[in-house]
């Protein structure tokens, strides 16, 4: 049995215990990744192309390959993938998200004229379709995982090196925040509240929102593309609907309980064609608020139920999530031509002064 | 807001810290009991009778009647409520709970002729009735409670001498532990197993049953006899079912989790007759052990996500629980004429020498 903090990153000393005696045995057996100490920060770039359903579905899977095409210039993603969901508001939104091992290869990225042309372009202002990025980078401190499986992690996971043997912080409340290594000697708490800096998202067009520190964000999968009927069917009998009603409870109602932003989206490929494969992702005002909602709804804590059952036998269908947060200079929120409920806007402040 | 542990015991410096971030705001009131720095110690005596349905319920109301006129006489306790339930085997037992403010006075009580007389009689081995005895004597740094309302208090609440204001330590797992003094220091691990130290629980007669350190004892507590129609039926449609649900599965599969012993009892007059008003009482391994089922049973949560639903609406139905670890030191668990899996009987350990 391991810590899933990995040695090179356990605080010594440690100012903040953990909620379980060391006695503590879990009852099924859990996996971390791991990368080695060269792993210093990543960026987890979410990167989408929004639509009223209709007939922009062509000129937004174009976009996505555009965007995608530019992952093979220098200092593109190691790793990335392709979702589709539709938001509360009825828009079709297209992410695709790329993970970088390293932040200033991001950042060259991100600089370069391709991509930087492409986003400062005035075409992305006066077309049918709407772009966003959100983009978090955290420290190797600053994010977890959680594997019921070992092999071709998927997110995150991609981007690190190995996977852990059995851990020991995970099935009792609390074992999210105590496999963060910075829960040794940090709260991780929210340090204000996002904001307006520019445009504004009742006008449509450019807006930047600014996010603060310790903004959660967690990606939440599940893949059940190499499932046999059985595993097939407990997904999409006995988890799925479940799942389905919490996601959308948060998608609905997030602003409630401190959830900025929730899509439950799904893989597709570069055509469009959906994959049998989910994550939800959530952006949460702070760590605390994710555990709040988590441990107390009704939706979550039948998933959570579900899961302790039918963990032990699972075969092929694959679950697993990872978690971050990030200091609010490490975050990047931008939208144009999106709705304005879209991402971080529907909670984002507008300066009255403005 | 108050914390739920009194000034007088609050621990300095704290050597394990809470779970949840100081920022942390509880999304409902609850209460706790307070006492006074005289209070440093309670004894909490379950006292019962037990007897197979049938003819025997005249002579067992008889022997409880024997019991609480004893609580007459010096040094008898603050505080007592009479109860009957029907365990697996299908005896009925009907248990005498009294409260003590002071182990002394308890001891003293304990070794009165009356009282010790009349449990060491030869007469309590000869008929048809059996007796046990489960007393627990928690310092005030080894227990909590908590309330949904604040007048009356039930149970150890009825010897403490006040209620206090709102407190935060509640509404997420881990709050049990915290809202214990001790938890700002000691962990109250388990130390060892139940050992029979006199008879055998096959033989009947009598049995001593030899704790160990922190064993915890809940009694947790739902009393609708004020409760108006809605309430009566939110109690006996929504909450009842899935609490007995729940308690039937620890009183039946508790060895597989820890539980030494459960019984959902409902309370009674002298005479016998039913009020409306019940509580659980278990006896647990360790706190450990009652923190992971509570927080990953499915009974458990609907039952915890029940209350959050209602909570803020309570009226007249009055829900609440106490919960004690002791020192090995401070149990007696003692069995006479008792079927083998009365109480700390069936999971302790006979001795293969003896």
């Amino acid at each position: 049995m391991e810590s899933a903090i990995d040695t090179h990153l356990t605080a010594c000393p440690r100012t903040i215990s953990r909620r379980v005696p060391d006695a503590y045995q879990p009852p099924f057996p859990m996996f971390v990744g791991r990368a080695d100490e060269t792993l210093h920060q990543v960026t987890m770039a979410y990167l989408g192309v929004q639509y009223r359903d209709g007939g922009q579905r062509t000129a937004a899977l174009a976009a996505v390959a555009e965007i995608v095409g530019t992952f093979d210039i220098a200092d593109g993603p190691a790793h990335n993938d392709i979702t589709r969901h539709t938001d509360k508001e009825g828009y079709v939104n297209l992410i695709v998200v790329g993970y970088w091992r390293d932040p200033a290869a991001f950042c060259r990225w991100l600089r370069s004229p391709d991509v930087n042309g492409w986003w400062d372009s005035p075409e992305r202002l006066s077309g049918e379709l709407g772009y966003f990025r959100e983009i978090v980078s955290p420290r190797a401190e600053q994010f977890e995982t959680l594997y019921a499986f070992t092999d071709n992690l998927p997110g995150v996971g991609a981007v690190m090196d190995d996977i852990s043997g059995e851990i020991n912080e995970h099935a009792y409340w609390g074992s999210m925040r105590e496999r963060f290594p910075l829960s040794q000697t940090d709260w991780m708490e929210s340090s204000g509240e996002l904001v307006v800096v520019t445009g504004n998202p009742a006008d449509g067009g450019r807006v930047v929102v600014q996010g603060h520190d310790n903004i959660a964000l967690i990606r939440s999968g599940q893949d059940w593309r190499e499932a046999g009927p059985e595993e097939r069917a407990l997904y999409l009998e006995e988890i799925q609907p479940t799942l389905q009603a919490g996601m959308d409870f948060l998608r609905d109602n997030g602003e409630t309980v401190g959830c900025y932003s929730n899509r439950l989206v799904q893989n597709i490929d570069l055509d469009g064609n959906l994959l049998d494969e989910t994550y939800n992702i959530g952006h949460w005002r702070s760590l605390e608020k994710l555990e709040r909602w988590a441990e107390s709804h009704p939706t979550h804590l039948r998933i959570f139920t579900t899961f302790f059952k039918v963990v032990a036998d699972l075969d092929k269908l694959r679950l697993y999530h990872e978690v971050s947060v990030s200091d609010g200079a490490n975050q990047i929120f931008e939208y144009l031509n999106c709705h304005p409920s879209t991402g971080m806007m529907r909670d984002a402040k507008v300066m009255a002064s403005r």
